[in-house]
């Protein structure tokens, strides 16, 4: 069997690292980066920071120079957060006969606020015989696939709660401008009403997949979000908060079933948590027959844990059946430390 | 779509438990029990303590007064914990085209122990059209499932500590007598040489199931089984140990992988164990990038895990393709809150 190929578009903070961890597998290859403005025409490797040594160069292209019919296994497009923005470039995708991996927060789960568009991601994914899975760390697995897979040991389920505290210190000036750190309230308080400061994008999606898998039908969600304002300076790598600013967001999330309030999302994220005693982590609290009271401490990293969800279900998503695939619809993601190949069903390779 | 029509094979505490939980579910019928003995001829009411109300009559019978061609969707053998003894019972099912889930341990991942077996299992489920798949609270889910879903985040890993603390008091006098409970110390030495205490089942299956997961080549496994005794008196429901004698059982289960011990299980089972300030537990602990650094506290109990299990994924293993499936060929466990009929592809349901 060949190696399993693909193609990466979009070669920011998650592209890149995805290109990294690629590199150190074995039995795959990237044959192609779709970027845009100054990277195109550069050397992938020269993007990414890596020496290329005897690989044959990756030169940054447009999707049509790049994305030929059936040049690749799977493309991991890595370009957008919502799936109305990411759509036309999944359609070109799987209308290449590609199967494809999204790392769009709203592509975990489409259904959830794109129904139609979920639909006909779906319906052309069918007609050309390919898949389409988005994925993440969240969402994707911490609040949501996990509390899917804990609610399996339990006879009923009465009340969750996926509580996800984290520390957004690790992350770079484009995440520091989009949560707010270091403006003040007023200026919070505006960029919520303008809808210019994103928070989390997720909840949404967490809350219609775990209830879709469990078998509840969800009435509405609500979500709040309300900064968390330090009572001292806090300094991260590429953020500052000034004591009596905005250190973070506290971002909650509430399904109601059948008139209760049944699914709750709590995921309070700010820079330098430790410094104010905040202990990060990854809760589990499901109410129900037995209970369930889970927690990874400290949170698994957001940036590293999308990174590694979008290429560990490579194959997964390779071996689907054709049309839209989620989380909960496929084999559990798992780590990749053998030859990619081995993973693959012969018959749903692409490049022969 | 008809009712999801179920088939038990054996009502000790698991078959009972499982008959219970599926009398309080939505899209779904036990259609037939298999038993022996005394119970042979007895309503399944009647020995599982449920009243009947309108519904139809169960009467306990030999596998072939019950077990017809394509007569249920699927058969819960809870009847063993090895291959090799539940094979003749799971191939009598598979045999007349009905889809089996066991509960028996080592079939949680047969192709760890009995690699013949589980081949022909998967040969005779494909030529009859249907789906074979081992599970439980353990292996199945805590030390086994649940470690894979968590390297899903890590683009590397280097070690694997599988844990569970866990408690024996809610058990009855069979699992006491296995578990050597009382006994004193030279008993239980000569009981591990003669084989006669079974300690827990299931180290080679989690093992062999997270490396087969994850790429990596088993080596060897080795485990070991020593006397967790007691310095006070400890008293359970069913159970006694004396100060001096036997309390529990610590098992542990060690992988080899290229040379080097790479998976650890650890898996401490005793009467009472916060009488002497044990915390209960099930943990995942992962060497790699990231670290994952997972505990559910108390540990999800044993027989509830084990009876939730089985029921909840009677979707997954109707849905499946023909042949032997395991936990990571299949999509996640869950919860099942709504009608059981609405998880059911049509083409796959036998009992039209």
């Amino acid at each position: 069997m060949q190696n399993v190929k693909v193609i990466i578009w979009g070669l920011g903070a998650m592209g890149s690292g995805m290109a990294k961890m690629l590199l150190n597998k074995k039995g795959v290859d990237i044959v192609g980066a779709v970027g845009r403005g100054a990277k195109l025409g550069k050397s992938m490797y020269e993007i990414i920071g890596v020496e290329r040594g005897d690989r044959p160069e990756v030169l940054i292209g447009t999707p049509e120079d790049v994305i030929k019919e059936k040049s690749a296994d799977v493309v991991l497009c890595c370009t957008d957060s919502y799936t109305k923005v990411a759509f036309d470039r999944l359609k070109f995708c799987l209308e290449r006969k590609i199967n494809v991996i999204s790392s769009a927060e709203e592509m975990a789960y489409p259904q959830a606020q794109s129904p139609e568009h979920a639909k006909q991601l779906d319906e052309i994914a069918k007609a050309n015989g390919v898949s389409i899975l988005g994925t993440g760390i969240n969402p994707g697995l911490i609040m949501d696939l996990l509390v899917v897979v804990m609610t399996g040991c339990c006879e009923s389920v009465d009340h969750i709660v996926s509580r996800r505290v984290n520390s957004l210190s690790p992350f770079g000036p484009t995440v520091m401008h989009e949560q707010g750190i270091g403006i003040t309230v007023d200026e919070f308080k505006k960029g919520v009403e303008t809808g210019t400061l994103a928070g989390h994008v997720g909840f949404e999606e967490s809350i219609h997949m775990i209830a879709d898998a469990i078998g509840w039908n969800v009435e509405k969600v609500t979500t709040s979000m309300d900064p968390i304002v330090t009572d001292v300076d806090r300094k991260s790598p590429y953020g500052f908060a000034a004591a009596g600013n905005v250190a973070g967001v506290a971002m909650k999330g509430f399904g109601y079933i059948d008139g209760e309030l049944k699914i709750e999302m709590d995921h309070p994220q700010q820079i330098e948590p430790e410094q104010v005693g905040v202990q990060t982590g990854d809760y589990v609290i499901i109410k129900g027959t037995p209970n369930v009271n889970m927690v990874n401490s400290p949170e698994v990293p957001g940036g590293i844990g999308t990174i590694a969800m979008c290429v560990n279900m490579i194959p997964q998503i390779i071996n689907a059946r054709p049309g839209l695939q989620t989380m909960i619809s496929l084999p559990v993601p798992r780590a990749i430390m053998g030859d990619m190949r081995e993973l693959i069903e012969p018959e749903c390779k692409i490049v022969k």
